[in-house]
């Protein structure tokens, strides 16, 4: 069977999709009746060396990608896969010749119906009187022993247009950017590994790996590479990458050793994710900086793919200043990234962590009156939280994952096991501070985070004064958050229920000379009704909320462990008479 | 079973990702201990706003891509899909809080995790006296009936990024930011299709798709979207997705009609090819411009990924004049495309072909006796290589794929076709050249390039002369561009193998006095003693090359041929006694 592809035709994709670049990049035009893309300054760059590339389609964003000021002038590009016509290629040499470039050269990946397309151009061109030169980038590290059609051009093709792209913008002659840019291409390698293969619209994958292997080495067409090799870590894979790419008994390596400068480029080949692609990223900068490799640029992206195929390339290219300038210098291209024109080895990495701010000190000194109270207030909430386990964890079961007690428990504990640790702080701001941090860390979950968010909201208003306004104005902030960034509303069918119904009855304390038992008391048994009229409550929120409400008749759990701790600081405060 | 990914070990996937995008990046750095990295030139941004974002892994480049001058100061990411740690947070703001910035905006996509935790860390920072304000991005226009849980944050979300980015750069405050970026987030919409799931390191995919269906809406961790579609041209799904999102009965629509200007977004959610993003990117612009909408500006590629997820989302962002400014804005972020500052809507996508060069005048009379006599040639040429097609193709089926005689019948075909269309050119270099154009387009393949080269090389010396020395400089030309482009050399079992021998015999024409039909007939015999000679010979390149020599006792039928239309030459000539 093929492959599910988005197109419109087999026939029209490479057409498609180089009309979908230009349309989107005005900095581009397309040549009437080729398919070909060129600058659309190019009137602009009389007496300019015009450079032109291409080959098969099923590479982007190489080439159209890297059109733009500073690097490519135009690109032809061919079906999928195939080479670009000759009479296209011819046409865009004509089309630059007649904009008044002064001269043309072909930047021609290593593959013979490419060769032969662009030097037949390229002949033609000069029997028309147009200077046109050639170079072929041949940069595959793969084969040790070098075969008579040579190496491939792969992604180092793409640092050639940005070095040629560089000496044109600067005025350079076309003579001089043939022999600068023969140069660099014989000081690069590229080495890639796949864990799949890709396929040519309408066609099946061009070839198949098992589960557990690897295709060293392999093309941008989804060629074979020069072995297969057992699945392994990352680390390991960039390592045997390198050691292949860097071994002076591979006639194609790059000779690259300890001491050198180097370009560092990590193309995705298409359908690799870029969580992937960082990692094998930090492996090639580690590996490399362990072995003495200085890397002056790293460049990390999809420069050329072959499709969607799932894998990475490594290019290495050796530089030296003169080189890198040419490298740093601006493009308008727009795949080209946006690199910091400074060493990648050598500079500090990370940044020391932010200091923590001081706590205030004790206003009520910890182990005092007010502490040993607080004390005792949480000792009953964990007690009851503990002695519900099993019947919040079986409410939950109709309505979520059945962890509800579990949670709870989690929380109580770990409240019990800081509590042995040393009284709490007396300052109930502080306390609520501290019991956010510890929630949000041991509860852990949605509850954990609302617990945490209610507590540290909370705890502000209680800064300045702790009498019974400013307990009132607590249950208000801790509300307010809790609503603002949990996005339940009351009646949702959560924990906010009955906080929410507490927290109404609340309001009160903020009368002079209000009752603090008389209007607790009525608070929580607010809470409490209010969690058991959420048995007839849609789920607005939470992960109830995905149940249907015709199978929701138990009251939600969150609403319940909230009323029960309400009562039980209730009785705390009572028994201890305050 | 688990998919297949490039990496150390799924617990420290996210880490090592954020470690090699900051590695790789000199602008960045992580922050001590957390998952956490910042623009490294922090200190220089005292009295700046901070914008941080982030969230969970998987979504590369976002967020840490975004990292820059007139983008985010930092961002904070989770483990993949799961929302950051309030302590990291919390850090963060702390962190760029201490380097002196006025204040933090956090930009958090719309999940209730992220909510949560920015939330609660935005609490706690605003207990330290930090001014942090929070935006809750929801760009999702997949649900035509808006969920309790609101929009999900999307691809939009980097619009976003970039627009506070710009603010900030500019010195805005902290308020006005959040006011200005909270208008902006209404004005956008986006939704996302998908040919297949991504999966999680470690675990299978989150969903599975028949060979002809899509999702269309889905989210960004592979939830599921609004419904599955049937498989259908990228012109008919992308037609759907915006009839989709501009619909006005859908309560996440974006209010796009005729005569809005919008930015669009293409976004790869991580494993599609770029040919296919470029075949979708063509068809939003053509659809919405066929809809009366004037898209500013078109930045594809890939910016919020779902791991390797092989789909496309599209971002549509209402923009005026001003918007577009801070959309147009620089920024150092390595991920952001380099944009042209000009409209894509309203301007002229394609450039005219270029003019061909006139032919010059015929020297001789086509129709006159030179004229008749390379008709005789040609014939006879002809005539042999179709006499010859089932012995060609009986020799390459040994070596190759059994087509070299229907190939240069092929050609033999077009030549007489043309041949009955009027006499030819009586000017051998115009003649040559014909020549090659016709075999170029008829012949195809690798011999029809080889043979336009030979000819297009050859008809440069008749130009001036077509004496002896000329022809043999003629021949010179051709050899010498079919080796430099074809990559083959005498020895290595090709049709080269035969001109070659031929090529060395005519140097004998340079000489003064040379007669023809001696040499000739000298050069044709060691053509055909050369052709018979590559049976012995291994194959060095074409075709063959990848047959082991041991499998080739025959000889090569390319150079068998080319000694028959030398032989045929021969013997037209001497018949005319020329």
């Amino acid at each position: 069977m093929t492959s599910k592809k988005l197109l419109n035709s087999v026939a029209g994709c490479a057409d498609d999709a180089l009309a979908g670049l230009v349309a989107c990049n005005p900095s581009l035009q397309l040549l009437q009746g080729h398919r070909v893309a060129l600058r659309s300054d190019l009137d602009s760059l009389k007496g300019q060396v015009a450079l032109l590339s291409g080959g098969g389609s099923g590479h982007e964003p190489a080439h159209a990608g890297f059109i733009g000021k500073g690097m490519l002038t135009g690109v032809i590009a061919g079906a999928v896969f195939t080479s670009p016509a000759v009479g296209s290629i011819l046409a865009a040499i004509r089309a630059v010749a007649q904009a008044g470039t002064a001269g043309t050269l072909l930047i021609v990946k290593n593959y013979t119906g490419d060769r032969l397309n662009f030097g037949l151009a390229r002949e033609q061109a000069q029997a028309e009187g147009i200077p046109v030169e050639m170079v072929v980038i041949g940069d595959d590290s793969a084969f040790n022993v070098l075969k008579k059609a040579g190496r491939r051009g792969l992604c180092g093709t793409v640092l050639i247009h940005k070095v040629a792209g560089a000496l044109a913008e600067a005025g350079v002659g076309l003579e001089e950017i043939t022999k600068r840019v023969s140069a660099v291409a014989k000081a690069m390698g590229t080495l890639g590994v796949s864990l799949s293969s890709c396929s040519v619209p309408g066609s099946r994958p061009t070839f198949e790996l098992s589960a557990d292997e690897l295709e060293l080495g392999l093309g941008i067409h989804g060629e074979a590479g020069v072995r297969r090799i057992k699945m392994a870590t990352a680390d390991e894979i960039v390592a045997l990458m390198l050691d292949h790419m860097m071994n002076p008994s591979n006639t194609s390596h790059v000779p690259v050793r300890s001491g050198s400068s180097v370009v560092l480029m990590v193309n995705n080949l298409g359908g690799l994710s870029f969580l992937e692609l960082g990692i094998i990223a930090h492996a090639a900068v580690r590996t490399l900086e362990v072995r003495g490799v200085k890397i002056a640029r790293a460049l990390v992206g999809t420069f050329m793919s072959a499709l969607e195929m799932p894998g990475v390339s490594l290019t290495l290219l050796l530089v030296d200043e003169p080189l890198l300038k040419l490298i740093d210098a601006e493009t308008t291209a727009s795949a080209w990234p946006n690199v910091a024109k400074v060493s990648v080895t050598g500079r500090k990495r990370s940044r020391a962590a932010p200091t923590e701010p001081l706590e205030a000190p004790e206003s009520t000194a910890a182990g005092g009156l007010a502490s040993k109270r607080m004390a005792l207030v949480l000792e009953q909430v964990c007690t009851t939280l503990l002695g519900l386990e099993e019947h919040l964890n079986a409410l939950d079961r109709a309505a979520g994952d059945g962890d509800c007690g579990t949670t709870h428990s989690r929380a109580a504990r770990a409240i019990q096991e800081w509590l042995k640790e040393g009284p709490p702080p007396a300052s109930p701001a502080q306390l609520l501070s501290k019991l956010s941090l510890l929630l949000l860390e041991k509860m852990g979950g949605s509850s954990g985070a609302l617990y945490g968010l209610f507590l540290t909201a909370a705890a502000q208003p209680l800064k300045a004064k702790t009498d019974l306004p400013a307990w009132s104005a607590a249950m208000d902030a801790g509300l307010e958050a809790m609503q603002k960034y949990g996005k339940a509303a009351p009646g949702d069918r959560t924990m906010l229920d009955s906080l929410w119904a507490a927290g109404q009855e609340l309001q009160a304390w903020k009368n002079p000379g209000a009752d603090l038992f008389q209007i607790l008391t009525k608070a929580v048994k607010s809470a409490e009704a209010a969690a058991e009229a959420t048995k007839n409550m849609e789920a607005g929120a939470g992960r109830a909320s995905y149940i249907s409400s015709a199978r929701l008749d138990q009251p939600d759990p969150g609403a319940v462990a909230a009323a029960a701790i309400l009562r039980a600081i209730l009785e705390v405060l009572q028994s201890q008479g305050v």
